[in-house]
Order: structure tokens, then C-alpha cells, then sequence
């Protein structure tokens, strides 16, 4: 329908609720989205945000009995990596300062700690238990930093993990909080998963923000930066670039630096802070458009559970794999135990083993995976990452397309 | 209307070329705007931005006979403010590394400088000749810094001037080519107020890019880097955070390692880029709105043109100040005579006395003004920008509520 009348007309069916949105956001932001916003982004979406987080983590105070989120607090941002980098900015004096990453990572840390001239510090997350947080690991991470002449200044985890899709348990969120008070370090809580978590009975989420005020008043000034994306979740408009940093226990002149810095770019464009309210309200029980709004996320989300399962248990029935179970995230990072005469062709080609794989894999079947050694893996071990966001009805084919491809690989350098 | 049933029940009208054009992109970019792009910006985009360079500058080859303007050397951005932090962090190497920026200058350069660790070399603008850019205070600024043991890396240039206004003669142009050139330093050539141009017949916008090729092959190795935005222009979306940089005479090794830096925010907000599609490539004679298109277009710049006009000679009829001639931009940059009461009023309140009279103009009138201070002044001087964006009706009030307030003013610290 190449010149519909209206939306209508286009197929799209507009429910009064969001006209009311609509309206209630032209009547707060000045009647459009062609202006600048505040640097920090719209009040009303702060706001959102605000109750977004006492909701999630259904607490009314602090653990020092303060507002349990407050839109001062709250910086938007295009997309949540302009908020990291802005965080590790403030935290990199000089190259002898470092950040605790782990391994594997999400390169957006790695590239940013290198182009400020900090020092990455790198903890390993432990495959063998399911990539998980030990608190000895962290220690040894940061006794041999110190030994190196390093200043560790802050701690980043990734929650659920990217990409290795692991959910923390409370208890090892304890630790880790316990870990950063210790040292006076900062704590970085990529949180922008928290909403794809495939067994909420089993494993569920938790903030870093909840577990911090849970353990009381004498953890109150953790520095706590946290997270959050419109890229991820059940909506994925990463196009849009939106995300927001959440500040807790951060003294007032952090952040009117992180002010002053956020506002040399002016603002975040104002349609992204926009879907950052859409993520964080989004229809409730009573509003028209709640019954369709409900289906559509429960489908979304269900049918991405089954993919998990999907992906990870092919991936374990195919010779040299072993894949941990992707518990939250979009994303399978199983190890390859990789032939010694692969390793050679790839030596030949100038390659790394799991780019080598990659390549082939790529070549040969159109099946795009990322090699390991982009995140980081413990030396001499070969993983790829493969999202699970292909559309269901593909993922067949593509499954029986990889492992067809996975065990002539296997055969030809055996 | 809360709740109207249509596009057009909500009181817009959508042309058919509008809709054929959301077609089209749709159809382009996968179907919607929540995937993202490329670090560099969407194709069809970066296409729309290489013929609208070509058609502005009529020219169909560079100076070495290649095609003028190529989708691959055009990175666009969330706004123009994220690809001139990108450029600068190329230049910048180490707190020896000097960029030339204005004075007056638009604060985002002294931030991100100051930011990256570089050093700010700064050339006055000749404020007696209509803000001129002189070639004898370029060498000078140049020799100055060299002697101080400073590496000049790049000239940064805002034409139309921020917070200026002036618009450069083509000769002067020439002139900073040939001394970049000779210096062999790359040319930052903001030109973001490129439409702003008030007397398009007397002071026309020439772009940097132009002139260099007009100037012959000698100059093709001249690195050029040309900044645009949707902010600013007869639209002035500047929510929608829409911007580029077109790279001239660029190794490829360079703008390899700029695609890298890009990469690490992943990709600019895909409306805003749609936006910068909307501005370099509107509606055409023969689109159904087109002559609504050009009759409000006109009807912009006509009144921004009576504003640019009407500020300026209300501001040199009031005593001890003095107005250039606003060209282009947005701006007025009077200088004020500050009477030396007023000067020890406002250092007796710690405040500068540009910032005094600024804070009492907006406690007096409601009227903001920027103290000239926040964009560098020759010491001793002392001016406000003031914009003359607020509606034509709004102004004629505006303008004598200020002269008002500056007559008292001056009264009372005479």
C-alpha cells in the first residue's frame, strides 16, 4: 500500500492510551521533539525511570531511609555506552589507573579504557561453573594489579552476561558488593539484560542496587553506577539510542562533572529518551492497548526461551562443543575444543583459531558467529558467540546448517 | 483533539511525496527504524549527503578529477558536536598536540580539547574589521605556539561564525587553505550555520571544500574535515540530533581508525540520520509539497533575516555598545562599554562583569543572554550573545525591554 489515508489505513491500529501518551508527552516537553532537551534528558522520562526502579526492586527507601530512586540521579543518554564511557571517563586520572573488566567482556569496555589511557585489569569468569563471579578471582585480580603499580578504582560487572548469558545469584552479588566496600572501588552494574531472563523462577534477576540497600545502611556509600538500554529487552530498538545511567551513593560534585561532561554534546536525541519512558511504563492492566501489549511480550519472551534452550542444546550435542546454559542475554558463547590441524590452517592463514572458524562458518553457510577473542577467553581456549535473535521458523535450518557445517569441520582437521 | 482517527484528523496534512519517500526509506534501511545502522550512518543517507554536497558546490569532479563528493568519506553522527569530538581525538596525541580554535569560539571546542588533554591555540577574530580571520594573526598564533614548544595539529574554523556571525569573503578562504597547507595542518571547517546566510547576494556561504578544489590540485593533500547538523538552518531540529562530517583529502588509514572510534558508540540514532537525509535532500519542483515546502522555507529566512537586521541596529542605538553586522548564524555578539562601576559592582559580587550584566538583565527583563566570557574575548572586552531566535512578535517587546534595561543600567553605574 504504496499512499495509505492514515495510520489506519497503513495497518497500524492506534490505541487510545498511546494517544494519551502522546498528548501528556507533547503537553511536557513543549509541543515536539525538535528541541533540545536538558543535558541530563527530559524530566518526565527521569521521572519514569525513577519509578521504573522503586517498582522493579519494590522498595519505598534507602537503606539510610531516603527516596529509593530520584530523577537527579537518573542521566539519559544515546543509548547506555555514551553513559559508560562518560562513568570511565570520570574514573581514569591516568594510565596507572585501572578498571577491573572481565574476561570475557563486552568490548565497549576494553575499547574505551584503551582510548582514555587507563589500565584494564582483567578478571576471569569461570566457565566451569556456569561463567561464574568468584570472589577469590576478583581478589587475585586485584592483588596482582596493586603489585603491578595499578590503582584498581572501580569493578565492572556485566548482569546478565555478555556474552556469556550467565544470571548472578544473590549471593554472589553480596560478595561482589562486599568486594568493592572493602577496597573503595566503584561499582559498574551493565544491567542492560535485566529484562531477557530465560528461568525468572530459578534465576532471577536482582539489581545491584537492591542488593546493596538489602545489606543496610554501612554499604551506603558504594559508589553504584547502573546500567540501562532500549537496545536490549523485549523491544531491541537499539536504532534508536536510548539508555540512562542510575547514580547511587556518587557525591553531588561527581555528578556535576558527569553534568558538565554530558553536556558538551548537548543532549541525547529526544526520540531515544522518549522510548526510554516506553520501556520503563509501558501499558498497564486497565489500558486499552494492555491485553495486546501483554501477548505480544510473553510471546516475544517465551519464544527466546525456547531458542535459548534451542541453541545451547544443539550446540552440546555436536562433537568438541560444550556450552553453558544461556540463562539471560541473547547469546550462546560456547567453547570449540579446536583440532591441532585447525589451529595450524589458521596459523597458515595468519588467523586466530576461532576467527578461522568463524570465517568458514561464514563462508560456508551464510551463519554469522563471533570469534572469542573479540571478548577475551582464557589463552589457548576457542569460543564463538551466536545471538539466538533469529526469528524462530529460521532457527531450524540454521541449527542443522551449523552443525552439519560444525562436523565436516571437525572431520576435515581431525 | 485527544483522540483523533487519522494522520490527518490530528491537522496534518501528508503529501503524497512524503509518503512515497517514507516508503522508499522504509524499504531501504529493513522496515523500520529500531535496527541499527552502520557506525557510519545508513547508505541511502550518506548517498543524499554526497549529492547534496555536489549540487551546493556545482561541481562534478575534484581538483584531481575524481568525483566530488563520495558516500564513503561522509560519517554522520547524533548531531555534528560526537564527529568533531572524533576528529579532535584523532589530532590530539599528547598534551603537546595544539588545535587553533577562535577567539570567540563555540565552547565545544575548548571543552573537548581541555578533555582530550590537548592544548587550545588561540587566534583572535579582528572584531574592528566585522569579525575578521586574519592571515597575519594565524601566523602569529602559529609562531607563538611553536615557540612555546606546542605541535599546531589543526585550524578550526566556524563559518558562519558562533557566537560571530560573520560570513567569510572567499579571498580570506583562500587564505586559510594556503596557510594550512603550508603548515601542513588539517582545516576543521564547522559549517553548521551553512543556510543562515542573510545576504546571500553581498555575503554568500562559500564551503571550504570548494574552495580548495577551485584552488587546483596542489591543494588535494590539504586534510579537510567538514562538519553539518540538522540543528541549526531553517529546520533547527536539534532534539532530533542529526549530524556529519564529510572527510576531504583523508588517508584511508585515517578515517579507517575513524570508523573504529564511531564504532565503539555503535551507530547514531537512526531518526536523527533520517532527518539529515530530510535536510540535505527536500522536496523538489514537481513534489507535491514542494511549494509549501519553499513558501515556508522563505518565509523562515525572511524573518530570521528582519531579526538579524532589527537586532543589530537596536543595539548600536543604545550607548556604549557596539554590534557587527549579524551575516549568518543566529547570533549577535555586541561589545558593551562597561562602565567602571559596573565592573566593580560585579567583582564586588565575584562574578565577571560580562556575567553580572547578563544576571541582571535576566533578573530585570526575563531576557537571557550568554556572557561573552563563556566564548573567549580580547582581555578587557566584554560582550553577550544574545540569539534572535525568539518569534518576530516576541521580539519588538524583547528588544525594548533590553534597551530599556541597558539605558537604567548604564545610568546607574555611570
Amino acid at each position: 500500500m504504496e499512499n495509505p489515508a492514515s495510520i489506519e489505513d497503513s495497518g497500524y491500529h492506534v490505541y487510545p492510551d498511546a494517544r494519551r501518551r502522546a498528548a501528556f508527552i507533547n503537553a511536557n516537553i513543549g509541543g515536539g521533539t525538535g528541541a533540545y532537551s536538558s543535558s541530563r534528558g527530559l524530566d518526565i522520562v527521569r521521572e519514569d525511570v525513577a519509578e521504573f526502579i522503586m517498582n522493579r526492586d519494590g522498595r519505598l527507601e534507602t537503606s539510610t531511609g531516603g527516596r529509593y530512586s530520584l530523577p537527579e540521579n537518573i542521566f539519559l543518554s544515546d543509548g547506555a555506552s555514551p553513559s559508560v564511557s562518560r562513568v570511565l571517563q570520570l574514573l581514569i586520572r591516568s594510565p596507572i589507573d585501572g578498571i577491573m573488566i572481565p574476561i570475557p567482556q563486552y568490548p565497549l569496555y576494553s575499547a574505551t579504557i584503551s582510548l582514555l589511557g587507563g589500565s584494564q585489569l582483567q578478571y576471569y569468569l569461570d566457565e566451569s561453573k556456569g561463567w561464574a563471579l568468584t570472589g577469590e578471582e576478583l581478589e587475585r585480580c586485584y592483588e596482582t594489579s596493586v603489585a603491578q603499580g595499578r590503582i584498581p578504582r572501580a569493578l565492572v560487572v556485566i548482569n546478565p552476561g555478555n556474552p556469556t548469558g550467565q544470571v548472578l545469584p544473590i549471593e554472589n552479588m553480596q560478595e561482589i558488593i562486599r568486594f568493592c566496600h572493602s577496597k573503595s572501588i566503584a561499582l559498574l552494574a551493565d544491567e542492560v539484560y535485566q529484562e531477557n531472563v530465560y528461568f525468572k523462577e530459578s534465576k532471577p534477576f536482582h539489581s545491584f542496587k537492591k542488593v546493596k540497600h538489602e545489606m543496610g545502611p554501612s554499604y551506603a556509600n558504594l559508589e553504584l553506577f547502573s546500567f540501562h538500554s532500549v537496545s536490549k529487552g523485549f523491544i531491541g530498538e537499539c536504532g534508536k539510542r536510548g539508555g540512562y545511567v542510575e547514580m547511587d551513593g556518587i557525591g553531588q560534585d561527581v555528578m556535576d562533572e558527569y553534568y558538565k561532561l554530558s553536556s558538551i554534546n548537548l543532549c541525547p536525541n529526544v526520540l531515544g529518551q522518549l522510548m526510554v519512558s516506553l520501556m520503563v511504563n509501558p501499558p498497564k492492566p486497565g489500558d486499552e492497548s494492555f491485553e495486546q501489549f501483554a501477548k505480544e511480550k510473553d510471546e516475544v519472551y517465551s519464544s527466546l526461551q525456547r531458542r535459548a534452550k534451542l541453541v545451547v542444546s544443539t550446540l552440546n550435542s555436536l562433537p568438541g562443543i560444550k556450552c553453558n546454559s544461556a540463562d539471560g542475554a541473547m547469546y550462546a558463547f560456547p567453547t570449540i575444543d579446536m583440532p591441532k590441524k585447525a589451529i595450524d590452517a589458521a596459523t597458515a592463514k595468519k588467523q586466530l583459531p576461532d576467527a578461522f572458524y568463524c570465517h568458514e562458518l561464514l563462508e560456508t553457510t551464510g551463519i554469522c558467529a563471533i570469534p572469542g577473542s573479540g571478548f577475551g577467553q582464557v589463552p589457548g581456549t576457542w569460543h564463538i558467540r551466536l545471538t539466538f535473535l533469529p526469528r524462530e521458523q529460521h532457527m531450524t535450518d540454521m541449527l542443522a546448517n551449523l552443525s552439519k557445517f560444525h562436523k565436516n569441520f571437525m572431520a576435515k582437521y581431525q
